[in-house]
């Protein structure tokens, strides 16, 4: 199991803050009834403070079991997200069915590097661990890990997942047909709470959709796409809904990726703004409607190989600067 | 000579900005009757869109030549930035006099990767060109290259120093008393200069000067330095007022620098605020008092070497937002 809080971090507490944390662990194991080894504390929230330990007992010894309680987690560790993240998938996969699910918070200082900010997962199909681990790696790295909010990673990301084996199936393993069901499924659940996530970005008022397509490696992809959906500039420019898309190509030119000019290819939305590294002339109108989206997809072909990555992220409004200029004020 | 043009980068033109590039060249060096070999060019602004040549063309016939342009030349090139800057230094050495003068503008897109932004100095002296192009590096490490104002590497950075040798000195060369006043000139002129770039970051309130002091290397001192200045949530407490140290830790954590927790010293402005890895209780008021200054010191002591290294940025206000979601509108 998981005990949760959010608004203060634990982080930068040193000794005193690993044993709160083991305190925290007890406490939870003490009013559920389980081993203190089998659960897991996750805090998220201002750096630096200790945790209001009066506080987190009196919350621990309210909690009560609940099959249902999905939805009540993803609110209760809201801190400055607007809505809550969750989502479940039911897959059906030769003879056996199961479900994974999941909640997720942002909103501000994320940028991920490991996992990300906070994720859990919870599935009752009965699945291999290393193929659990290695699956929940793959769709981190597609899905988590392809969100920026604010280039500031955090130092609490988290991303569990926990299978019960509540089917009684026989444990899902690597080859199989259920282990690419399981992994499709995982894969979707967590895109779109990565995707939503990045839609609720601290100030955020739209999301925007990074695709990097004919690049030499995923790597390459991942790494312009990351570095578009990232820019300060870019997304300042695509809050106020200005064309100015010089800044995209000067983002994915900085990104360290190969970039060959005379090969290059943009659409924002529909609209090609470049084409074999010339830039087309465009109807403003129509790019100006694109940006003023609540999603604004924006595509970059390298030409330079088969490799594609999207990326997630916001754009950037006075009100992000608003919200982090006051947050423990 | 350097001629410059803000307001259209010039840059992703492909083969026609090449070609406008090397018209702005002979333009200018007709006008002034020189070789277009010994003209530089530079330009800023809109990424992505032609130099509007007729403009150009009419700009460059109304050069004069002048021997006090330099404040004219400053102020002709600023786009964003709300003060012109440029400083001189006088400098006496042994048996020889001479001075160093240099303008620089900013203010968005400045996180340097090379040189940085736009800056051109020039000195009376006589300098060996080898000393001269290592001397210059030296400085643009320690004053452009560690100045961040919103993370976003501009494509058309560019630093240049030119001496005439008016003063008829035998050339400085290195080892020389000469070289070393040199050095030391260049040093804080850039520093000055630099300083003025970040104070006038677009939409910014105030200077941020970050020192990381006992560093094993002055690589991973630099680093640290700079992910700190360049953490938009750390600009965002600092303009704020906010006392939220804990993302100065969470910045140098996350920056890729050995750090040992129970080292780690911080200071904002006077007041120690983690002493031994510890948070140590602080006057809030004093911190306020602090971050409410036009310059914010902080002082970070890894206490793992003695390698140092300041960076300087500003803080992130709304106004940085406004301006940057409407720049080409």
């Amino acid at each position: 199991m998981v005990v949760v809080n959010s608004g203060c971090a634990n982080a930068f507490t040193g000794e005193q803050g690993l044993a709160d944390a083991a305190e925290m662990a007890q406490l939870a194991a003490d009013n559920v009834g389980v081993s203190p080894e089998d659960v897991l504390v996750a805090s998220t929230g201002v750096i630096g403070q200790r945790l209001p330990m009066e506080l987190i007992k009196t919350g621990i010894e309210q909690i009560t079991a609940s099959r249902d309680g999905g939805g009540k987690l993803a609110r209760a560790m809201m801190t400055t997200d607007t809505v809550p993240k969750e989502a479940a998938i039911a897959v059906s996969v030769g003879d056996i069915e199961f479900a994974i699910g999941g909640v997720a918070k942002g909103s501000g200082m994320i940028h991920p590097d490991l996992a990300t900010l906070l994720c859990f997962l919870t599935t009752d199909a009965a699945v291999d661990i290393d193929f659990l681990r290695l699956s929940l790696r793959k769709a981190a790295d597609i899905s988590f890990n392809m969100v920026s909010i604010d280039g500031d990673t955090s130092p609490n990301d988290m991303m569990l997942i926990m299978a019960n084996g509540l089917r009684g199936n026989k444990p899902i393993s690597p080859g199989s047909s259920q282990a690419d069901a399981f992994q499709q499924a995982l894969d979707r659940l967590c895109i779109y709470l990565a995707k939503g996530v990045a839609r609720d970005g601290e100030g955020a008022t739209k999301l925007i959709e990074v695709t990097v397509a004919g690049a030499p490696s995923a790597a390459e992809a991942r790494l312009a796409a990351r570095a578009v959906v990232g820019s300060p500039l870019v997304k300042a420019a695509i809050h106020g809904g200005d064309p100015n898309w010089g800044r995209i190509v000067a983002a994915v030119g900085r990104s360290g990726v190969e970039v060959v000019e005379s090969k290059l290819g943009l659409y924002i939305g529909d609209v090609c703004v470049v084409k074999a590294g010339c830039p087309l002339p465009f109807d403003k109108k129509e790019i100006v409607k694109v940006l003023g989206g609540s999603e604004v997809p924006i595509n970059l072909q390298l030409n330079l190989g088969t490799a594609t990555a999207t990326a997630w992220g916001c754009d950037l409004s006075e009100e992000y600067v608003t919200i982090n200029s006051q947050y423990t004020t």
